[in-house]
């Protein structure tokens, strides 16, 4: 009931962050109209809740009058995986003024990859990701290697579910995937082209933690028809991974759960 | 009254957001005692508050059952003043690749400068800042260009509160101040050493927004005897950040508010 009344038997916590979920779902910046639709909410809570958000800074308002996720709760957000990202972080540099390749470090979360850093130039390639983005495990290089690595179960619980083709080229057969994964652990690397986005490849190493589970993933990214440059970079690769691996003793992560977080 | 009974009179969205607040004070974690502690909920509201947020993945907890914040709230601070990170990224990136020294942009944030990006190899100099954290805006290059820059009203307002000496070298004297910034909106960049840490210096220019207000600043940091240094930089400084005035149409700010946020 799309404007309606309040959701009986929700606490208000649930109200709030199911504001806050909105901006989950796309960028764009949301008038309060359209939150109240999205949530579900009556206009007057929605009014109330969103009032108290912005004073506090957890939203913000634009020019027209639109909400947007707000700079304070950016801040707040930094403090997450803070760890990874600050040791990280001038790794990846060196690893991007080694190769000259847009250069990326990504997490598993649930079903699906997150990036959670990335150092580019102004020479862009094609991507289709973005720093706090998310990409289907089985169709980018990152997920593809972090994948191989997993537990059997739970590669075989990805594998089970519906593959989405971004591309003509995206691999979604399950049977031709396990025997790519396969060839993955064995080679300790893994490459796509085209599979994400027509005109990019990428190639990826996985980077462990301490106690020796699949912690994330470090990529590079380049266009299509540079494919055998990026293999000629992967000494540098595996070298940075193994620099991240003996600084950082775990990357946050969650199991993987039913997706309920989309609500 | 610590860890006693809830605070009359205040909404529930208080509540969630002064426990989001308790992990604005210090990277640490928190158990669910100090959060109780430090927010002066009663500990059954705090256990149900809390809950509530690990559920949806605002706050995790470590292997120790500590809490920080989580993932999800990472992702979703992303969106916040993506569109000046997304594009002043690559131009940071080729700042760095031009000067070899590390590179960040920084904005104002009520009566501080907020560091919303950084370049940085592992060729570490002493720095103060992190990304997503802040400093006095007297005491630090960008924040000096930036409240050089300000409506005079506003610089008076800063300039008339008590400035903080973070070192001895802390330039805290309100006229010296004035007359400084008045040098540095002739010359158009400042300058510092070891006023914010000993043994670093830094530069600055400003950052112009399209109708022409100061909008951000942009800096590199190296150590204190390599100040001359950073002065041969200032023609790839002023050429990066007038890219950045051309693509970014506008910066995330507040208007300077009497300070509320830490309470």
């Amino acid at each position: 009931m799309a404007g309606g009344v309040s959701r009986p038997g929700e606490t208000v916590t649930q109200r709030i962050l199911s504001i806050l979920a909105v901006f989950e779902k796309s960028l764009a910046p949301r008038s309060l109209t359209e939150i109240a639709h999205e949530t579900d909410l009556a206009p007057s809570t929605t009014h109330r809740l969103v009032a108290e958000l912005e004073e506090w800074g957890a939203l913000q308002r634009d020019a027209h009058g639109r909400y947007q996720v707000g700079i304070r709760l950016w801040e707040l957000g930094q403090h997450a995986g803070r760890q990874v990202r600050e040791i990280a972080r001038p790794l990846l540099q060196d690893l991007y003024t080694l190769t000259n390749e847009t250069v990326h470090i990504a997490i598993r979360e649930r079903n699906e990859v997150l990036y959670i850093d990335r150092v580019y130039g102004t020479r862009r390639v094609p991507q289709a990701s973005r720093v706090g983005g998310r990409l289907p495990l089985h169709a980018t290089a990152v997920g593809k290697v972090i994948l191989a690595h997993e537990d059997e179960w739970l590669r075989e619980a990805v594998l089970a579910q519906p593959l989405e083709s971004r591309t003509p080229n995206t691999h979604v057969d399950p049977d031709a995937l396990r025997a790519e994964l396969a060839g993955i652990r064995e080679r300790g690397y893994a490459m796509t082209v085209d599979e994400v986005r027509i005109g990019a490849s990428s190639i990826a190493v996985p980077v462990f933690q301490r106690e020796g589970t699949i912690g994330a993933a470090l990529g590079l990214v380049a266009r299509a028809e540079d494919l055998d440059t990026l293999e000629r970079h992967l000494p540098a690769l595996r070298g940075i991974a193994r620099r991240i691996e003996s600084s950082v003793g775990g990357f946050p992560m969650r199991t993987l759960a039913p997706e309920r977080r989309r609500k």
